[in-house]
């Protein structure tokens, strides 16, 4: 058994602090399904149905404490959503974390020599997002959002209330 | 017995309340390369590495505002996780949702059709675990952890402080 090396951030580039997890996306086949196992029977509180076509997907959010579930289900081929549940079927598939900064996270990011699948913000369903290709990231797939009221959420036209 | 004010449901036999995503496990072939990744790129704050021999892993948490990511790397062939590393490759492996009163979600749980790996709780790392298997739960693994000092804590003989 090794013994830890807590480097003292060698790169000196990590992209936090992350403030939370904002969400855990799972795409399913059928929303409404998928919807009497996480609303009906694991108890979760349905939040908001929204679709956006934009990325091919319909979406639903349910409550869990200070974080969300996201169900996505495609409603194109050929998406990478569409791709992902046609070869691997339903299960989870991302995790979103979120950030103060995110154009400052995403510039961070790119110097640590993460593989960025947005190199730039764009416009989520909750907010700012840019995605990171699991291939430095374990094999998981990470999202970032920015926290309400950032400076990407002015830049990408958001109304802020 | 105690009055059940719970919101109703189609069902009547939602587990809930859930009171936080706990942590999400993410399935690593090398615990130190994923630290280099979690810790010092993305820049979650480390938490602890522990041995839990009795499921052939060794696990790194790391915080996430009110949740945590859990890194998990197999030490043993022949378990679930190693067969998931070996078929699957690195990737997102569970979510863990906080209840209350473990056996109670899970009476609650079987008496909502979900297929449950552990029909009773048991002693996980950070408290009374018990796994639903993803065919009932969308193809995503879901662990159930009960809140600290809940019940099942003091049934499986942790310490409470």
């Amino acid at each position: 058994m090794g013994s830890m090396t807590k480097r003292p951030s060698a790169l000196g580039a990590e992209i936090g602090p992350i403030r939370r997890i904002h969400h855990v996306g799972i795409i399913v086949a059928d929303l409404d399904a998928a919807l009497a196992c996480y609303r009906d029977r694991l108890g979760l509180p349905f939040e908001a149905i929204l679709d956006h076509p934009t990325d091919g997907v319909r979406l639903a959010f349910l409550g869990a404490g200070d974080s969300k579930v996201e169900l996505l289900q495609p409603t194109e081929a050929g998406t990478g959503v569409a791709r992902f549940l046609a070869k691997r079927g339903e299960g989870l598939h991302h995790i979103c974390l979120e950030v103060d900064d995110i154009a400052h996270a995403l510039e961070r990011a790119a110097a640590a020599g993460l593989d960025l699948i947005d190199a730039a913000p764009r416009r989520g369903a909750e907010g700012p997002v840019a995605f990171i290709h699991p291939r430095g990231t374990n094999g998981a797939l990470v999202e970032l959002i920015e926290a309400p009221g950032g400076p990407a959420w002015v830049a990408l036209g958001y109304r802020i209330s």
